[in-house]
């Protein structure tokens, strides 16, 4: 087993960064050697932002990126910044030119090359020349609705058409996502800000049916994708968001893959609050049409907070162990809990 | 994309050696090129044997090892002979030695390392000396009761606790596994050989838990398994089996993986004819009792045949693009169907 510890710089100490902080310090072999912020946050301790006690564990002040992240201070930079490849572009190569690994929980990172081919490449020849890997996961897209798709393709001999749902509950979100997914306002403001583009809803279709098809052999020729708003008869109300009867509690979204000219995969996630007072059963489902047919459902559904920061910790391993380029959750061995010393996961080469 | 076909020999031309052939045959990008059987087979057609005609494809004689698996003749042997390491291995080592891959469906080279660990040593040391890889797979072992908890407990932060259910029917399968599972006997019987360790039962418990307390770093310090009759009130009837009313309808078996002094991982896998009359229903399901929990069911059950010919076929790209020695599933990028050119999937190194 490796003597070394496996040290880890997280940068974006949010909701996904804490959550990651917290599962690393309740594991064995890893080390938190940095963490990135900026504004106030720079000089403080990690600490001040987690619930948990410091205890006798070395003191993680936050930094800026210039001081933390220098060639051999880590193998891994958990990147908890952004949801898209443009975003994450600069900071990636950041780290990947100080030879530093990256795994990043940004959706369109889950699979670059769906909607930024480009920058996928330039990223891939970036981890080369550096000797690093890059990563993009995380639970949907990442693991719910693509990679766990694909796992049960695996046993089939020919695969017709494929169903992934996730109704899921959006109560335990923040702020940023009741804006992003227009909880509380009306269906009239709804349908305006989706027409002009002001809802983000769920980013990651491109990515979760681009994998797919990939994985399986299927060209993906166009992805389209609809917005409903979710209205509620009764009041509703949750930590961060509140609808009232008439009012939208949740975003169903739509996503459609098309292959040789028919919708061969299709992704189905209504996202709201207090789904159980709309009558609303959560829940993971993967239908597939093919021989043998597969009939799955995960109920309640995988929550996105925990399952992100679990598999982006678990990942890595994976990535220290894996060749240099950009890799996708398609590349690599699967993913698995982290319950030994995680230092036994990594291959002496 | 690689311009030469995959080449494939199968070992073994039983169900699931006819199977893998009938599926390749429907695939693009791959070709048998041998059938390797004994006595009687000998010299005949591989077509002989399959449900779809030969047509205008070239025919496949039915050959001994020793003049069909020759260097060079071929990418992969599928060989679908085995349940125990102990049978396979002379011809695992008589492949390896001739410089092919192997694809084994052998319940026990799922997780070689379970029950055979000098073997295991053995076979990846033959398997690097030639350059080649040894991968076992199936549904079960090789996917449902391991490969799928594994991929779940990627989702978790930590995990307490796993039950693995597989509730099937045996009504698809032939005399040999009637007579394993005990079908048509009375209980009395049932017991006495359970007792004489003339009922084979489920071969895998011990390669499901050691692989997936392997994976997610649990030592698994035992295991054990107990086997009783499923006892019909019906009369049940099957293409090759029957049970009177009264008598054995199927084997239940369960398995038990202790975990320091705490059985932490169970198998619960209840096996029998016409399920559906003694008022159960198939599926295959996932329990796990952790951070977030897991609750997974699959109805009704992956066919065991379908799936393992399926899985073995699947695996033939990553096997062929894998570093030489011997490998389980937990090494591997995840399986896939396989629905376009399968040399599209073959890495050019
Ligand atoms: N694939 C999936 O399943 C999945 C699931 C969950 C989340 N995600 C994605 O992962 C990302 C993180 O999620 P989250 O919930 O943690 O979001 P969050 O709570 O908004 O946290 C983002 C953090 O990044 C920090 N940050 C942003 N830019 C920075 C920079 N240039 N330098 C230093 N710090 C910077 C922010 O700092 P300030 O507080 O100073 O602004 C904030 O602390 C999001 O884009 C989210 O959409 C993906
Ligand atoms: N992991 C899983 O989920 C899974 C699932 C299904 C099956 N399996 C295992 O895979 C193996 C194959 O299954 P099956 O259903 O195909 O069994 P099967 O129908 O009994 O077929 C076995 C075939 O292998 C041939 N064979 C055996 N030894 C041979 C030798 N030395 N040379 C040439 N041919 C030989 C037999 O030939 P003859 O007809 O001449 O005897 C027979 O055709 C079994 O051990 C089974 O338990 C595993």
């Amino acid at each position: 087993m490796r003597k070394e510890s496996v040290k880890v710089i997280i940068w974006g100490l949010g909701a996904m960064g804490k959550g990651m902080a917290e599962m690393m310090l309740k594991k064995q072999g890893f080390e938190i050697v940095g963490v990135v912020g900026r504004g106030a946050k720079i000089g403080k301790s990690m600490y001040d932002f987690l619930d948990m006690p410091k205890g006798d564990r070395p003191d993680v002040l936050i930094g800026a990126a210039e001081d933390v992240i220098v060639p051999g201070a880590a193998d891994v930079v958990l990147l908890c910044t952004d949801s898209f490849v443009k975003g994450a572009f600069d900071k990636i190569k950041f780290v990947a030119e100080r030879k530093i690994n990256v795994v990043s929980s940004a959706e369109e990172m889950a699979y670059p090359k769906a909607q930024e081919p480009e920058l996928a490449v330039e990223i891939d020849k970036i981890a080369k020349a550096n000797g690093v890997t890059v990563l993009g996961t995380g639970i949907n897209p990442g693991l719910m609705m693509d990679l766990l798709v694909v796992i049960f393709t695996g046993a089939c001999e020919s695969v017709d058409h494929i169903t992934a749902r996730r109704v899921n509950s959006l109560s335990p979100f923040g702020p940023a996502v009741m804006e992003e997914q227009g909880i509380g306002i009306t269906e009239e403001d709804f349908r305006k800000k989706s027409a002009a583009g002001e809802l983000a809803g769920h980013v990651g279709f491109a990515e979760s049916i681009h994998m797919i098809g990939d994985a399986i052999g299927w060209k993906v020729e166009e992805v389209t994708q609809t917005m409903e708003p979710i209205v509620t008869d009764v009041d509703r109300k949750s930590p961060y968001g509140f609808a009232k009867a008439g009012d939208v509690a949740g975003c169903a979204m739509k996503g459609f893959g098309k292959v040789a000219g028919e919708i061969k995969i299709e992704m189905d996630h209504p996202q709201q609050i207090e789904p159980h007072l709309g009558g609303t059963d959560t829940g993971d489902y993967i239908i597939i049409k093919g021989t043998p047919d597969v009939n799955m459902a995960n109920k309640p559904e995988i929550p996105g907070g925990i399952g992100t920061i679990a598999m982006c910790v678990n990942m890595i391993p994976h990535v220290i162990n894996a060749k240099a380029g950009l890799k996708t959750m398609l590349d690599l061995p699967v993913p698995r809990a982290i319950m030994g010393d995680v230092r036994a996961m990594i291959e002496e080469d």
